[in-house]
């Protein structure tokens, strides 16, 4: 995540504390004595890329402050199955009480880096950054985005409030791209960008015309799309190409290979699986 | 979900949509004119099961209460590529400020329930049920259940709060089962019930004789499980056995038939897919 | 309480003080020199069951967490006119502007245990459990359950969340309770029982043959009770009868030697007195 | 209540419906057909003073704000038991769900209501004003005092945040009560007023010589109570009189014959007993 | 405002409400009768720019959503002395007990629209686009950067998340121009925008030569700033440039005409002046 | 401010921090280095009167509690241009974050004590107290009353909710001086004082016989003026007199010497010009 995200971060974490806890967690309050203290290991049941560790962190550190949380592995890592992730010691109640919120973002943002990275090796050695879509989990974007970004791939904008992004709908609303270019132009911060979303070439000549900073190709074919890309770089260099819709495992290198600067593939935040990955408690080292 | 979660739902829809929102929703604002109105029709473009059309109604009630949502299809459909789900009518800047969250939502919500009627339909005829587990999204833990209700499926607990689930790490806390199930008897309510998870069949035996309300046989092979099924009956008729751990679709019909009363498996709400869901705008219908 | 409910408690704290508090306690910062230090001694005006410390120390820590909180009684302990319950050392303006909430919760948690202490005197030595309601004071439910718990009651549900309870109302409305159970049984989660509420013979008849948990008995007459305890126990043995209805002090054991197993009482937590507790400021101890 | 106040009064309801209902009222949901409509009687079972209309009527509101309701007693009637205070119509589901609540609130208010009109019928006459004190029950503060109102008495300051109440600890800590009084004289806003609380006749000199607006006499006895009141009413016939401490029914009357203006009694908020009143659920009457 | 921001401004405008009238509005409370009704015209008393005129309705439809308002001017008029603004009819509790926030945003609005206003005529006719900063009022920033947009100017981001904004210190950590605008492109949305704050020519030529997407000319005198703006148009004509520090209305004609494309000045919403607008009650108007 | 707000501090500075950093501070995160670490030095650039600065401790401390505040200069402090006002050291990251909140509310606090002290001047040596009004900026009230106590004035009512005052409108709501004084008397509580504004010499009489505590002379010419000075103080002379309306720098004294006790300026709060004060960051001190 980016700096000064935590304080909401940590909101969210007691929000979702909430939603497990409730009115407290009856099992461990009845079963496991006051001041039992124990050692968890966090551990990969699968191979697949780490994501999300300083957050499992923030997790205990927000049920427990006291808890003591010692990373073994780095963010980013390509974990092998049996891995140790972390260590986390002090009292059982916290850690039993944060343990499945803990892992359930885990095993999420680490499903969404290994997917992710996937997708990345496919178009290694090409000028192409792959990106994500706002098709995240509602109350994870900032969380799913730095998963991507860990995985290796790049973010599209974080949300309706940082970039102008004119889809069809916008364009029939304000009776065509020229006029909603404009429009945009005149009334956004000089320091935010305008992209239009085209179908047809004829779309691409309007958008090139009215000056939009950023070009999206969505789902055109081949033909088309190398078409676009030729008339755009002929026309204004500096305006950034992306295509979108529909993009697999097996057809984004030739995608990427058509000459476009950016990739955009939803299924990154809303198709991934959990990679797994268990916490098991044992006695406190003894010091 | 149950009667009187609306407020709560309502407040996360809130929480939600500012994640998306932020200060604005810039493009929407500086394209569209004031005062434009659309109908916009929402439809599958894949086959599934629909869950979560009272959410996406309240997504565009909570964005702005003027809109008007007509359902077309009803909860629990089975929808096909095509079928329309419903219309929703108004202000273009509200129909598009809250598209994509009602969407995200009833994208996740069918693909449980279409995930979960693939598992439910595998078990038809006998007489086991099948349950969800707490490995749920954070923050959506009441949406996700309720899908896999509308899927075909039950509910496990709830969170950490509504039943005792005494897993291996309680056990050992508390210096075994007997111990585990005494005490938590002593201090919880009449009305909430003991769930012991079990490796061995020395277990069953340890957690028949504390007098606990559900056994859970946790990974056991399928020799085991029938000996423990066995046992249970023998000895308690009216104590509950659940199987957990590792089923999929090849395995979840041998394992019902061993005689257990509840399956319950994780990934029905870790590992779905979306269902692919569309909005489209058009011109408000004349009257 | 139960594990985990600290952040929630500590919300309710922040609430509370602040409902005092406002803008400012404008009496001790205008009168109060800044930096003024103090020890303050917290003790028993009256005997009763103490209940409530560990409330009483995060109100502090609340408020201000480098005052120095240290327990002399122990929670549950029977304190005597008096008693020292505990010490708290720092900020005379942060022991000033906590005072009045940390004792406001600590007079009405002990007045609580010392109640609920007294009618279990009354049926000590016979197989029966005394239990709250959920006639609570709003905001205070768990604080309230908790110390019913200290002064050696035991609690019905929390609330509307974690138990079936099928009251008149809900029969009327279902069309009987054969189908008001049912349709529960088939919604509920395995791990969730159903209570079912009766006031005649018959009605006890229909809830045991519809499958309840644990049935009570509303308001009956002795000779009722008798007899419907009698019919339970013979019909299904695991099923739990609870009693309630205007029992007093001089009735409960009368009550409980019909041989039920739960006695609820709603004035536990409504009718209680508060007890007399006491903070004074001396001098900080010179060390 | 004070105007303005139902903004912050919503948000409690809203707290404390959350509260008892949690995830959600399962009961209801799942014995209570969708749609199902009734008409709810509220009455008196005892009587008493009734305090809580409007806010019940809220707690109504908060939960759905379709239900109907219409009130047929009136705030601060008198009721006999059998009297009928309210109608609520509409969603069975919503006036289960909100049925505790508002009871609990109505109960708690006329409890209150009811047990200071027996407070202020005992100085009828005299020229005296019953107010209340800051103890009362965590989050009821504005309810609490407003019922005290309803039942005749009137409010003590409404917090820490707008009067100055000088007591003992404040003077030990400035160093005396004309520090005291004249470190708050010069930092208060003109239109706040200082009380200053004293135990023995030269303290009641030290406050009307410093400028005490109000001096409250704690516990002193009659004689020295008559020489107190006897001193300021000739050196300061503007200033106030409070008596306080250990105030009973027996004894209200004596101590309100001694010429002072205001008995401020604890109990009034912190041992009252909850009003009976009940609620009870009807066919929806035939239009 | 942007679309979309509604929520946010209506829990901003609880709190502030919360603010002013706290456990309740006592005047009103204590000396309208309850039901009284009035109609409220709210005028300028003084000449500007209208601004917030939408901002006020919602102060009044949060306070009481019964409220009718009016609006006699509209946004963006320029206000004569003397001029109806708008009508409010309806409870007089609720119109006074609103009054004060409407007013006091309405005039900071104003007055901030008013203010900008005066420096836009001075560059009337150049090709440059006034902007604001992040010097605002804290929790009235997107209230303030509108004012700013109805008084004639543009906006600035519109906080840390929304632009790269690379000042001394960022270049300092950095290590240099250089490997704070590469280090950056590779991290952002390629939606985003790098803006380089720079002092001195070098700075310009190295900001060019890492790509950044805007330029600010901080403080220059006007030889440098001459030579940096010529530098730049022919080294990369897409960049923008903006110019900064100490701008008054006396300078700016001056500095625009130095051919820059964006001045920012700090003042437009630090130093403004309130416009004096005011409200008064009437008696309600027959019909 | 007052003892027992910061609780409420920290929440506002959590809104505020949020709306400037949303979804993170890009800029920071993309250019300085993890682990950075730096020592920031705040000086004042303009002369005047320092308030605030426990207010900008408390921003970096929400920020990152681990940085370090170091104060130079004291609260009330006569500012040099030059002075160094405080020195803060940590993390980079953590101080640019905070960095804009921190010096937006110390440029605003001590614009506003530099002007009070400006009046506070200009009535030196007379018996008369400078006070504020509610025309405070929404969000800032206790943040800005407290800045015009550092700057030598005093404070009116805090809010709607500690003190009366009876205005025209309620005046003619009430349907007079006398009715709207009587009702308020007799609905408040004892420590409530009772305020009313008055426009000629006939409604001094009634306010004076009604039991007004304060009367506010407003907007009345200087003979007007001295004649109610001379009737209050020959009438009731305990009531106090309070001046108001278009006092300016000029006026101020003359005013004061008509023999009022409070004159209250609006424009403290809301035509105040921010003192320029500035953060530069060094490299972090060697030990």
């Amino acid at each position: 995540m980016f700096n000064g995200y935590q304080e909401q971060l940590d909101t969210w974490i007691r929000h979702w504390l909430q939603e497990d806890v409730g009115a407290g967690d009856v099992t461990t309050a009845v079963t496991v004595p006051q001041g039992h203290m124990s050692r968890a290991v966090i551990h990969a049941k699968q191979d697949g890329t780490l994501a999300g560790l300083p957050i499992a962190e923030r997790v205990f550190a927000v049920v427990d402050c006291s808890l003591h949380f010692q990373a073994v592995a780095i963010e980013g890592q390509l974990l092998q199955k049996g891995d140790i992730i972390a260590e986390v010691e002090g009292s059982t109640h916290s850690l039993l009480t944060g343990e499945r919120l803990a892992l359930n973002l885990l095993q999420r943002m680490s499903g969404i880096a290994t997917g992710t990275a996937e997708y990345v090796q496919r178009i290694a050695g090409l000028p192409v950054r792959l990106v994500d879509t706002r098709k995240t989990t509602p109350g994870h974007r900032m969380l799913e985005k730095y998963a991507v970004r860990i995985g290796g791939g790049a973010n599209h904008r974080f949300g309706l409030y940082d970039a102008v992004m004119i889809k069809d709908n916008h364009i029939k609303a304000a009776g065509g791209i020229t006029a909603a270019v404009q429009s945009a132009r005149a009334a956004i911060p000089h320091t935010m960008t305008i992209e239009v979303e085209t179908e047809f070439i004829a779309q691409v000549h309007e958008a090139l015309d009215s000056g939009a900073d950023i070009i999206m190709l969505d789902n055109m074919d081949s033909t088309n799309m190398r078409e676009a890309v030729q008339l755009i770089r002929s026309h204004s260099p500096h305006v950034k190409i992306e295509a979108s819709g529909n993009v697999s495992l097996d057809t984004i290198r030739g995608l990427a290979e058509t000459g476009i600067d950016i990739i955009s593939v939803g299924r990154l935040t809303y198709s991934f699986h959990n990679l797994d990955i268990s916490l098991d408690l044992g006695a406190k080292k003894k010091e």
